[in-house]
């Protein structure tokens, strides 16, 4: 049986794409891999313009793998992201998968047509999130931004250093970003705490506690990771209430939505000094506006959501994807399916 | 049978000292740590300006552990640290154990009353080293310096920031610092490979190489770490010719001694763009001169050897002695003696 496929739209931060504007990137060997992942694939690589314009594929597709991040309305204008207006396009009652190329999934989970699964793109971009949080750890640790202060006037100064060994490290969502977070930090001898909705145990972490008890191991935790999914149970759990929460002088990273964390709180724990540092890749307005008070905030780093950025980025998303096809192919279970109604 | 113990100078970078000007740093629990370590301690923790000043200890020290970094002459005054017109009054006849509170130990192998043991600090400060050697490598992989700029000017710039998951990091000195590194290292995904003398393998390197092949394995080496003693061999090993036969784009971290890396020629390395950047922590002049030009070299983060900055050092440097004291006490073999020969 044929297979139709089509890939449209730049997954963020991928690296050395052929025309990002377009949202053009498979490399010539990816596009080999994705017509060999079943035994008679056809592909249209389509540039997105052409599909916010109207312009549809030649052939109604089975499987979809789309960047559409944000892409809620036809106004938003991204560089090389799907509009939502294009995507329609390719939602054909012959779909039979739709592979997102973003690991958050929520904007699409309320236009999916009856039936067909979404894939988020969970994992692709974990490890190189986990390093971004990790190198804004040892940065906040090693304080390496008061060391560069003092490089830059020449001056020899020796700072008072932390080393993370004992630190204790809580991760709001064990998914893939936070497993793979916690593996590295104790590799450097942190403790981990995982937090989920239930406390399900979570092999990679010390312990597990379910979101009830976050308040409780926040008084214990030197650095927490929100790492956890857009739903209506998170939306907000990071308030002024949560960051009160924390032992004084913690530190906090968001790599998964902006409207998890109260940024006005945030900013206010920063210049209060409750919270020595940030890390803040994810934004309720992206890009953040050049006037919002969190670039001055003391201690914070902010990242444009770009804290996935890897040269690794377009292979692992191609890798996933051709698993997903073959599966599709052989009519077995899917990886990374979203379930829709809990969003994630 | 009794045990006169005598503690003087402040280790580098111990944090929470109680009087560094004068050396005492020694916790109440830290003294009854060493008091309890064999039978019958007796323990005087000694100002240095006293034994500067020719004020020797009550008692002929049978163990001494000292802070005497780069004190080869009466001249050297830095804070805390013990001179060698200091140190000559603790080695008396009576002598069994010196205690350095250095990982290095070059200064004092020269100078060693015969029979004598020198221990040295090894692996005391390794795992806070070997963060601050990780905190380099991410920030050279995730751009934070650039990361920072954008932000300290509110913009909103993605960056092409680097994964480490198949990177090669060479570690030159396969010790404490070297090992603790390259375990973190593979946490992230990196390829490590270890360089000594003859080519020993180490458990944690993926590969061991001599160091004869030390050129041959540059021209893959992503990441090289300089964590080997100094000695005769090492001396001006990293130098011009190292340097170029390093991969185009590679970096260089140095937290061994400045003696073993040719300053000028990485300064050049750097400035050509062969090297994409560098982590310096030890310089043969220290404090680095406010007109060197290692501080303003492309891509340079330069340190205060501080690398092992911790709050945890004072707390593992007395784990060590009391160690040795109670080993010394029963007659068994000493940890982390250096041989004299060798010179680590």
């Amino acid at each position: 049986m044929t297979l139709d496929v089509v890939v449209a739209g730049l997954p963020k931060a991928v690296q050395d794409a052929t025309d990002p504007d377009r949202g053009l990137w498979l490399t010539p060997s990816q596009r080999e891999r994705i017509l060999a992942a079943a035994p008679d694939v056809r592909l249209e690589h389509l540039p997105v313009d052409d599909l916010d314009a109207g312009r549809g594929p030649e052939r109604a597709p089975h499987a979809i793998m789309v960047e559409t991040s944000g892409s809620k309305s036809a106004l938003d204008v991204e560089q090389g992201i799907l509009t939502r207006r294009g995507l329609d396009l390719l939602l054909t009652p012959e779909l039979r998968l739709l592979q997102s190329m973003s690991a958050g999934a929520e904007h699409l989970v309320g236009i999916m047509p009856p039936g067909v699964p979404l894939a988020n793109a969970s994992g692709v971009s974990a490890p190189a999130i986990a390093e971004t949080v990790v190198a804004g750890i040892l940065a906040d640790a090693k304080m390496t931004r008061e060391r560069w202060e003092h490089q830059a006037a020449h001056r020899w100064v020796e700072l008072p250093a932390r080393e993370l060994a004992g630190a204790v490290l809580t991760v709001l969502g064990t998914g893939n970003i936070g497993t793979t977070t916690a593996r590295i930090a104790t590799a450097l001898g942190m403790r981990t705490i995982g937090v989920n909705r239930r406390g399900n145990p979570v092999e990679t972490f010390d312990r597990t506690v379910p979101t009830a008890q976050l308040h409780e191991v926040l008084a214990e935790t030197d650095y927490l990771l929100v790492a956890a999914p857009l739903t209506p149970a998170t939306r907000g759990l990071v308030d002024a209430g949560t960051l009160a929460a924390m032992k004084p002088g913690g530190w906090i990273a968001n790599v998964a939505r902006g409207a998890i964390v109260d940024a006005d709180a945030l900013v206010a724990a920063l210049h209060s000094g409750h919270l020595r540092g940030a890390l803040i890749d994810c934004h309720v307005t992206e890009p953040l506006p050049a006037d919002d008070p969190l670039w001055d905030a003391p201690g914070a780093q902010v990242l444009p959501h770009d804290s996935h950025a890897s040269q690794l980025l377009g292979e692992r998303q191609v890798d996933l994807f051709v698993d997903n096809l073959g599966r599709l192919a052989r009519g077995e279970e899917l990886r990374n399916v979203v379930d829709l109604d809990r969003g994630y």
